[in-house]
């Protein structure tokens, strides 16, 4: 057995939150042979790419489509240290780990971050938020994310960041776990940089950063005291290079960019709209079956909850590393557990992209209502 | 035909400078279905992984391997930024556009780039490199490349790594081209940070950065003024959490983890010192076929020619661009043109890794004689 | 899209009774290049795959092993065509389509089947069985199906093989919906001919078809009176050529030995007693969710009922096709309808091979469920 | 390393006369997941290779074609014993072990085969074969080959079927290794039977039979005295299911129908002719090739040779076996050696499909003409 084949052992499918199981078609764009990244063949095919990437960003007046060769965080990070001068004032909306972590990238950029907080099982309550925005009116910027992965939350960027806008503050959302799962606008929402991931909703393997940044995030950018230039972080590398020239500032991963392609092509041959539905249908099936086998789900309403993964209160009685064990041991099925702050506190279904369908969602919550009943899970 | 497929249409083989072409088991391990990084089985095969690697570094005192998730130049730009205090004198050797990069990167951490240059065509002499460097003991850490893929060279950091550091200097050495191609002996030459690229020799697609970490690197990295932390370019946080924990610090490529680990296998299997000689000889056979067809090999002599990467002198009267597409519309095999200042000055043939196979070179040589008597190809 | 992904599009899980649903493992060694069937490296893999198959046959005392290149029904054939002459007497015990097909190549070899009915819902009566052999002791040999798909029976070969064999006759038994999936042991059990498939629990695409044949099998084959030889159909070409030789009569199908390749490593890694306890656990579960939803187990009775695939009798109200086509567009999963005589009278799951897994019957079973309730399945 | 792996261990590139090296993009197809054979859309797809397949043979006046499940020997039996009674007298054209299997077929329908004999290096002459028709005009049908694999050489079927016809006889030809390599036109020339492999100039793996039948053929077939049905020799079976009904005998051979269906999409979007053109360029560039390294062509005249493959006549000195394997060794590269009557008297290269690759050949012929320099490969 190859040592690649002992890594997946015994898992047939993964309703991890993220990275999530992706199609066969996927897989087989990634396994074709490799692809020098000047043969002009691909320099158009990754051309093509930002384009179909631009369609599932919504993007219709022009903002920028740039695909980061890095895991999610590179674009969250960049997204801020590339726009953000020492001493800005930036507004970190959180209720989560992800929330919390912009705050670091601004005080990596010198930044002085104000926190809007609220608890890890509640969205942002709206009347709140555009007051701290006004009371804040001198900040410079504000970082939100939109689905908070750990606490299955769907927060609210659209008003916010209009009202941000408003206020001429530069807004950064992470989408990474949002995008192509549920509703998401930047330009109409008025969203200045919006950083997703490949390996959540798109559902290829971990490795690429899409992003957005607006003309006006543009201007931060190379306004900034000392721009970015000639680092992985660069955005501003990306300019020079991929915008102005179709070059790349390093070996882009052709492979991963095939994968990509492919995960594209899915969604846009189902369509944005009905492949926002499957989730949102999903998602809801989910919380009914958590309901029937006697669980709940882990955020105070339904409204708060993502479309995209189920957080759920793990019972006092259970032992969560046990319980994932046994349902993957009797089952095939990976599900996740609770991370950070919520470490024991829940577990946690993934359906996004491909995991978002119906039958795989009875076989995890059926595996996991067998599961419960086991005495090995018992804490 | 999907979209991934036009990206190579046509081309049946890489010669590329890299990414290479990649082996079938290499691929069939990318196109294995993803896992969840924190599932037990992959943490364990991330960590042989690690293992494997540290044997194609031939690491046997305890020097820390690390497989940053990201293109090589990652690593190159995190060792300096991570090691470099703002006013910090650094040495930087440079025959090469890959040479010089390392000075920028020592301008983003806020040090001193002192340059010993050398001509595109030759290696360093080792008599004025060692006297650069005891002129320049103050310097507190020297960088070099050890194979300048632009012009086919390999580069000697054995002796002038062992002399910078009997001065107490920190050596940061690129090994992107030569790892698993060419001799390269990190802990005994006395190289505290090495940093290679998977697309090259080790023949995986292009996405991660092997690298090593000596205990002394590690000292200077702690003791840096605002030590570089919860960043994608942190080397620290690779140190809390794989390190120390056996966490990782982001999402890392699992499926860019499973060809690599294949592709080490494959190295391992063949035996290191059975690959290193196969690149020799492959290039001392490249070398023979360019002069038969009356070409020259760009380097002033054997000696400096790298056994990865052979650059070759571009005749006057040829257009790189259209011979390098007449090779690869009449052979399907696709070579490389010049880079920065040796862009329509040379050609370049990969035989790195999979690439490094005699009936390859043969194929690609045949087709070069037969493109240079093409119309298509005069300037 | 590619034309083949358009041939399944939307289709997420095969619960069909063959072919099956096969695992990535598989599909990986499917996909190898090409290789030469005279490479000795491949002839060493076959004759490999041939022992390991035997070892699914559990064979201990010699009995050869073939590996067809064909459908299981190339091996029925042959078993008959290749061991009976004109005018002999053959018992072909029938309760389905599977076991009259017996009867037809039996015709064709100028035979004389008689049949020993039994209705389609019932295995044979032993009692009756053994009667008949007594009544019948004239006869040259006998035929039995081990599983007969279409009606989801398991038939005992054991009792009826051993007394056929105490009375000196041929038995040639079709265990192509068993082996690997329900206890099976030719050599024990007294049978000489034994047909088997790739495509039922060993989950290997459909091409092959692995069998055993006996000394005394060899024996009736190499006495008839015209020996088949030159032909697709014969087994004395591979006497001749494979187990004399090492050669092949003709072009074996490489890509699908490395497919059935992989695929027992899987059983044999795994364990075949536990592989074989897994079929019975999980067709357990699917007829206990039968019922619980409301349906019937076509079998009189569960002892009928084989490991490796339900026959569930079809509502009078429920039209088969809209049911299995609601089944398939809600839940991406696709069962099987009837067959021949049952068509529009039973419904068919699969649980063979890789779809045995507690967690795609839990998927299966609610998916049919909910489409239950459809109006669009209604006759 | 698994051991489908090892199966194919060193080996680089297949240039053995069939089975041929495989595309990536047909290798992909062939690793989708398997589908079930009555899921309406692989019947669907199943339906529009089959019309591929005519394009690629020419039809245009409603001959039928099939693609029969199983090795290209499986048509070629089936062609002649499902058509020929006994009694009756066969001309079977034969200049090597293809050609005379014919004969062997018609022996098993109680045929009598009268052989037109010709040298294993030279082709039929047209005059002789004209004759030989007119002189057994009482004949009921003839066969040939078109490319006779084991000499390399190209058959005239075009002339003497038409012939044949304005005889009444029934005409079976085997292109094989021909059809997608070499002109053929099986309407155009009178043929009634064609048969060809899916892994020759198709370059699909080995395991399907694509075949024409004429209504004449039909007729033939049905008129038989005791036709062949419930066989899968049975051409009928195929007419009254596929052909009728849009059912198979039994379970085709999914995975290999995709694959198929792949590199039928290749040839035709590359242009048939422009196919056939880069067959004939290769086969010439061979020949000028193994002239060049001093050895000689097989045939006695360029006219004689096949564009798909090339014999080579063996230098005295030589051992073939240790040739063969020095040039796998040195160079990763598989050739192939005489068949039958010609083993140890030539060399064979293909030069079909993926194969017929200007590059490939120049490798295979450099790596050749290295090896014949070892003292390893000397008698």
């Amino acid at each position: 057995m190859e040592n690649w084949n002992k890594a997946r052992n015994g898992i047939k499918l993964l309703m991890t939150p993220g990275p999530v199981e992706v199609s066969p078609r996927v897989l087989s764009a990634l396994a074709q042979p490799v692809i020098y990244h000047y043969y002009p063949a691909f320099v158009e095919f990754f051309d093509e790419t930002v384009k179909k990437m631009a369609r599932v960003f919504k993007i219709s007046h022009g903002t920028d489509v740039l695909i980061l060769q890095g895991e999610g965080v590179l674009g969250l990070e960049a997204g801020v240290v590339c726009s953000i001068n020492p001493g800005d004032k930036v507004l970190v909306f959180e209720n989560g780990p992800f929330g919390k972590w912009f705050g670091e990238f601004v005080k990596n950029a010198g930044g002085f971050p104000v926190y809007f907080h609220e608890e890890p099982n509640k969205c942002f309550n709206l009347d709140l938020a555009r007051a701290f925005l006004e009371e804040n009116r001198d900040a410079v910027a504000m970082t939100m994310v939109h689905c908070e992965t750990p606490a299955g939350l769907l927060n609210p960027p659209e008003d916010i960041c209009k009202k941000a806008k408003s206020l001429g503050m530069l807004t950064i959302v992470d989408c990474v776990a949002s995008l192509a799962g549920a509703e998401f606008k930047p330009e109409e929402w008025g969203i200045d940089i919006a950083v997703s991931a490949s390996q959540k909703c798109i559902s290829a393997p971990s490795a690429l950063t899409p992003m957005t940044i607006s003309k006006f995030a543009w201007e931060k950018i190379e306004e900034k005291k000392r721009p970015i230039r000639a680092s992985y972080l660069s955005l501003l590398d990306w300019k020079d290079t991929w915008i102005a020239q179709k070059r790349f500032p390093f070996t882009p991963f052709t492979s991963e960019v095939n994968a990509l392609s492919a995960a594209l092509d899915e969604i846009l041959e189902e369509g944005l709209e009905n492949v926002l539905a499957r989730h949102t249908e999903v998602a809801r099936f989910c919380r009914q079956r958590v309901r029937e086998i006697g669980l709940k789900v882990w955020p105070l309403s339904d409204e708060f909850c993502s479309p995209t993964v189920t957080a759920i209160t793990l019972p006092e009685s259970v032992n969560d590393a046990a319980l994932i064990r046994e349902v993957a041991k009797s089952s095939g099925i990976l599900i996740g557990g609770g991370y950070k702050e919520l470490k024991g506190r829940v577990l946690r279904i993934g359906h996004m992209g491909y995991q978002a369908q119906k039958s795989f969602m009875a076989a995890t919550m059926d595996a996991l209502a067998d599961s419960l009943r086991s005495k090995n899970v018992t804490r």
